[in-house]
């Protein structure tokens, strides 16, 4: 087994070595742009370590890891045009730095070069691998979807909620690793269990942004602190503190989410009283918990030795513990 | 064998039965739209007819053929957003009946929706369906960026516009019928030579195209005569007669492509005329003529009987006899 950051130098540098630059330029430069942006290679790294977890080498995920890494790098392009957003990771987005329409198009082929990552493989690894691809991206649509229609609905459920991060978040968590997982050819279960745990962890990694968009540490936390609350953002503290507030705070909170004061200050403060006083906040870190759990109770089913659990184990205990 | 209009038929019952919607209705409504226009479905017909030529039955070719349908169909929706067209088939483009997201979200489900119409098939058809939609898929996003590319180029060669129309438009004629081929599990020479068949069938039926748009008969050519000429598109026609003409036709019919009159009667006529007078028409139908030829010789070469080969001659001498 390698550890996290070895995941991430083996996919950077699998990144640098891979040329997409090729005619037409306007094409495939910004293929090349956005992938060289870098993050933290989460989903990839999911890809490589389930391999490995599930005893094949890292080189035989590698292929299925890149298709996961350019996938979610399409969606970015295209979801950063829809939400009109200037910067991604500090640098222009690609609809910014070019226009529209090479956002639409370089996005359209990064959504087909994904598919050709999976080529590498024999038949049958290759369908169950664009088969697990074309189910997971349908439903990262559909998340992505349900997330702009929420924007103009005042109506929108918990369940709901819930739902739209799973689809634009937690499927693709649970794919990268169960991309892994067919890659080695462990057994079915074996897969749609690491499944589970990714999902599982994925839908506790997003609420936790949610919680630490509001209370997060501003020195470590990655984006503004305040940011969806600025964004009138309908989040899981959000749709909590509504469910438990009385008549007066809960007016007091719709009225603060229709307004876009020009200092926030004062309005991120009011906001997050009321995620506190009503019990949002700790609503919100009891969910955090129980999704956790859920995704640790998958590793009690899974048919690999206790120290490849414990690896997986203490990759998500690291996962939650950021930044809190 | 049925006959194209029988075809188009089974494609269109076909159409009328796939009850894509399903939530979110806001994805899901536009593809079901822009999938209800119709057109002449010439590229799924293709898929069947070749499918039957090669002895398989249609109902095996007709998951593939909904493939292309539905590729096309994502491609005109994310064309429209960059030409910024406002009709479609005579009804509003799909971001202009929802909107920008809208048209781009829904077209990112059709190309993911089109892969999942291949799982129907065993892993080494699905596989070989799949690298060759993969293929064709990058290569009219490539052709759409050439496209997008010439427009602001005032050097643009003969070679370089026939790749163009080649990977925009041909490629997947090509594929359409190469796919038929496939699922018929016929020999790969057999595969390929009906690629090429459709390859340069499309590239005559585009050259056509343009020369069409402004020698075609108002009455029977589906769009407006002149078009092309009025948006200043730089066709086979115009890069011809630019090759052609002395140094005065040259300079006028540069000016003529650098204006935009109101009334483009006269400038219709003044570029016709020096297309025809240069010899640029000429040569335009001299190419259709060539691309034809060259499709119908890989019928000389194809393992299949006469009747078969005849079957698809008839088509190809029907498609360039449209309208002329």
């Amino acid at each position: 087994m390698h550890t996290i950051s070895q995941y991430q130098e083996i996919i950077n540098n699998h990144f640098d070595h891979l040329k997409t630059i090729k005619d037409p330029k306007n094409l495939y430069e910004p293929i090349d742009y956005i992938l060289s942006l870098g993050g933290k290679r989460m989903r990839p790294v999911l890809t490589l370590m389930t391999a490995e977890i599930f005893n094949a080498s890292y080189e035989k995920a590698i292929n299925a890891a890149t298709a996961v890494e350019v996938f979610h790098n399409f969606s970015l392009i295209h979801d950063d045009i829809m939400d009109d957003a200037p910067l991604r990771r500090g640098n222009q987005t690609v609809h910014e730095k070019w226009d529209l329409n090479t956002g639409i198009l370089s996005g359209d082929a990064m959504l087909i070069l994904a598919y050709q990552f999976f080529e590498s493989y024999e038949p049958t690894v290759f369908q169950k691998l664009a088969k697990l691809f074309s189910k997971t991206a349908l439903e990262v649509c559909e998340g992505q979807q349900y997330d702009v229609d929420f924007e103009t609905r005042d109506d929108v459920t918990i369940p709901e909620y819930l739902k739209m991060i799973e689809y634009k978040t937690a499927v693709l968590v649970g794919a990268a690793m169960k991309m892994g997982a067919i890659v080695s050819e462990t057994s079915n279960e074996n897969a749609n269990l690491i499944y589970d745990f990714g999902l599982n962890l994925g839908i506790a990694f997003q609420l936790q942004d949610d919680y630490l968009d509001a209370f997060g540490d501003p020195e470590t936390f990655g984006k503004q602190v305040g940011g969806d609350i600025i964004e009138n953002k309908k989040t899981y503290l959000y749709l909590k503190a509504l469910e438990f507030s009385e008549e007066e705070d809960k007016e007091q909170l719709l009225h603060l989410f229709s307004i876009q004061p020009n200092d926030n200050i004062n309005k991120i403060d009011s906001v997050k009283d009321i995620f506190m006083s009503s019990g949002a906040a700790n609503a919100t870190q009891e969910a955090i918990k129980n999704y956790t759990m859920k995704a640790f109770e998958t590793l009690d089913k899974m048919d690999v030795s206790n120290d490849k659990k414990n690896i997986l184990r203490a990759f998500g205990e690291k996962l939650m513990k950021r930044n809190v």
